[in-house]
């Protein structure tokens, strides 16, 4: 019983999204269309791009929602206030509306519609919390993860965070968010079999603590595991005890000749720099120069910047709880605004959000999204947002682009490929896109950093990706606000 | 077949741990006795105290462990290495050992085990991955949300985080943690259904936007749900529009007679102190006294803090990412070390694991751990850890408590009770314990908040709280220190 609830995620929403279906329902509005972009307004860490990701999840997500009897029976108790015939709806209930996303691997960037849902205002709000809950956390990993596969491109990275994650859905979507931004493996064994993601592994302390010698306890554990003989060091000291005897074994496998071999060391504690340098020194000396070295220890993309600047000679890197958890941010901030609503006529018309803090107010209208590619150089000039109804981009017509806050900031574009970011998953709630293997989605994630310049990609101070919208979209977005406002002060002077 | 694979959490463990139990097999040392302790260093939040939390996950975690055909076949797959006749035997795998821990709700303190675990080496490598994911992450929010609690002692607190929780475990698991703190709702209506967490919910700002004016959604929804009103007054303009037109609608309805009402409004943008000020102003004016106010918008036990310093009118707090992530320190640090082993002849020996960073040595030996209470106040005084064959705190002895670095700092305390924290929750792999209910939980929290003085309880700067060893212990600790240490330089030497 409780595993199966467990399994069903039809409840994971937001009591209000409840509330407002009952309440669409009892006005019989449910079925009106509505139109909902989700996007970010701000990009974590500093970065200046986020690797999209959560789409598989949102797909399995849709596919399997069911108004269960456990979730009926359990909305029945809650709330008196419900009618039954309510609840006989839900147990009808399917996704029935048109769903487009960014493929994941994407780069994405602040106020760019990441997902579109055209659907029925009853199945649009119920997903909307799960939708951000998945995309909001999986886009934070996998840009976190990216940020340090910039400064560590060359060198194996391995996802170790699985006991400090925020529970156990983020220690596997997480494990995987950060495969995708191009990490090779990770420890947790549930994302392994679960996603295909190749998984790693040492061991611990405890191993060492559990002979009487650690020379002994590295024997043993060469001996049980040939391939995966990775020994940690630093049980008693790392260069007086760990590595002395990391060698000894070493240099006794290579002499049986039998094939086993140690394959690495793993440094967990002091100075990695320092401890790494030396560690290096007296593998060679002994002629050990395949066994590499591992290290870990609350790593992160900062931590690895510095110790390779000071020479530190570490071939792999097991990265926990600053990942996992995305430490110095740990939060992305999606949201997901109604653009447009049905009208008495049937059609879609535009609908706006006003706020006292002018970042929340949201942009109208059923846009489309492009990403502006240069033909000349093959790299994203801009993402650019225009209203359906407009074809410029589509047709390759000059294109100006500028600054939706400084407008002044501009420039016109002839020569370019105009990308829809937006993909279509599903259409009347059948998934018309097959979901992609991890490794593709991996390879996509490669070419997607292949679009951009160096200054978009740095860690610091990047410079800011160009996101324009079509003078069109910004005309009626202005229109809408001043029309917004008149009105306020008529109904004040009322 | 997915959502099978997704509820067995016995692949949830770090592959390193698969591989000691594989390499301990192969060696036949699997059944051997071990003692692991599992304890944080570092307290979150520059707070005085943690708040356990966790058991419940751990205890249907274990109760689940199977290594069902899936688990099996992935094994078999993904390591050539592993024996046949191992796969066997993990298939008849289950929990056999002792396992005690704090019950959930207890305050804890850095360095002092919340959980202790005595089984053979094979079950207690496998577990040690999930059991620290849970409590870690549990223990985070309950910590987080007492911390809130503390701030806003006589309001309502609802969790509000699910969009912005690291994925779907987190959003449940982190409700109930805010919950046994003393929360009293959750938005997630799968945290309602799974645990009976009350829900509460308002509506979104594109349910004002669905309707042609705002006054006309309000009357919707209160229409459509009389029992849950709270109106989300920022859509437009909060003082202008928002609260004028909940006004309305309240006192449409009270002249209607009928029992509707609107309970609130929300406020979720803007200052919310002057807002909140200025909206009770407009509703009393309007003899709505009744209708009380609820804010959201990033809120955490600082803000709430200086919005009540500045004489803010809320009622009610919906509080989301800062809390369901612990944004400002979003891991907790729990390890789980090794304090004991089996010998050749069958008794349990200490085992110490020595580190670079002095933090990092573990305190060796089977222990009990005391929470010492004055009987002469009834507060806690300190907790005190000792080797299980000392009896002095069990009977009532006079004990000095010392504190471990700065061993000059102590007291003798004679007239105090001794509870012992951990409670037996399996004995040799049968579940000894029942799982309490939720309210007895949060019952449990506020009685172990009264056993603490406010120098522990405050935010900032508290008073760091006693924790001691037994000088057998600390003696032993040094001893095995500089034995060590002689070994290590002895074995130089040669």
């Amino acid at each position: 019983m409780y595993a199966e609830q467990q399994a069903n995620l039809v409840l994971h929403t937001d009591k209000y999204q409840i509330n407002m279906m009952y309440a669409h329902w009892k006005h019989n509005t449910h079925n009106k269309k509505a139109v909902f972009e989700a996007y970010f307004r701000k990009l974590p860490f500093g970065n200046g791009y986020a690797v999209s990701a959560g789409l598989e999840r949102v797909v399995r997500y849709i596919n399997s929602l069911r108004f269960d009897e456990a979730a009926l029976d359990y909305l029945r108790e809650q709330e008196e206030n419900y009618d039954p015939a309510f609840l006989e709806e839900l147990k009808s209930f399917r996704f029935t509306g048109d769903l487009y996303a960014c493929e994941e691997g994407t780069l994405v960037f602040p106020n760019v519609p990441f997902l579109r849902v055209e659907g029925r205002i009853f199945e649009a709000q119920l997903i909307e919390t799960a939708v951000l809950n998945f995309f909001n956390f999986q886009t934070l990993i996998a840009t976190k993860a990216a940020r340090i596969k910039v400064v560590a491109p060359d060198d194996i990275l391995m996802e170790f965070g699985t006991r400090r994650a925020q529970e156990a859905d983020a220690a596997i979507w997480g494990a995987r968010a950060a495969y995708v931004s191009g990490f090779h493996a990770t420890s947790n064994m549930r994302a392994g079999q679960l996603f295909g993601i190749p998984t790693k592994g040492t061991h611990a302390h405890a191993w060492v603590q559990d002979f009487d010698s650690e020379e002994e306890a590295f024997t043993r554990f060469a001996d049980a595991l040939p391939g995966q003989s990775t020994l940690l060091v630093d049980t008693y000291d790392t260069l007086k005890s760990g590595v002395p005897n990391a060698i000894k074994v070493a240099k006794r496998l290579a002499a049986q000749g039998d094939g086993k071999t140690v394959q690495a060391i793993r440094l967990d504690s002091g100075d990695l720099a320092y401890l790494s340098i030396e560690a290096r020194k007296m593998l060679d000396a002994a002629g050990l120069t395949h066994v590499k070295i591992v290290a870990s220890n609350d790593l992160d993309e900062h931590t690895i910047l510095h110790l390779k600047a000071q020479g530190a000679r570490i071939d792999s890197w097991g990265i926990g709880t600053q990942l996992i958890t995305a430490a110095d941010h740990p939060a992305l901030g999606g949201v997901y605004k109604l653009v447009a609503k049905e009208t008495a006529d049937g059609t879609l018309a535009p609908t706006i959000k006003i706020s006292g803090n002018p970042e929340k107010i949201t942009t109208p209208g059923l846009k489309n999204v492009y990403r502006i590619i240069s033909r000349e150089t093959g790299k994203a000039v801009g993402d650019y947002l225009t209203l359906q109804s407009e074809t410029d981009a589509a047709k390759g017509e000059p294109l100006t682009l500028f600054d939706p806050v400084h407008t002044y900031l501009n420039k016109t574009i002839t020569e370019y490929d105009a990308v829809d970011l937006l993909t279509p998953i599903y259409q009347k709630g059948e998934q018309v896109y097959e979901l992609p293997t991890l490794d593709a989605i991996r390879e996509h994630h490669r070419q997607q950093i292949g679009l951009f310049w160096p200054e978009t990609l740095r860690l610091l101070n990047p410079e800011p990706y160009h996101v324009s919208l079509s003078k069109q979209t910004y005309d009626m977005k202005m229109q809408m606000i001043h029309g917004m406002k008149e009105k306020l002060n008529r109904d004040l002077n009322q």
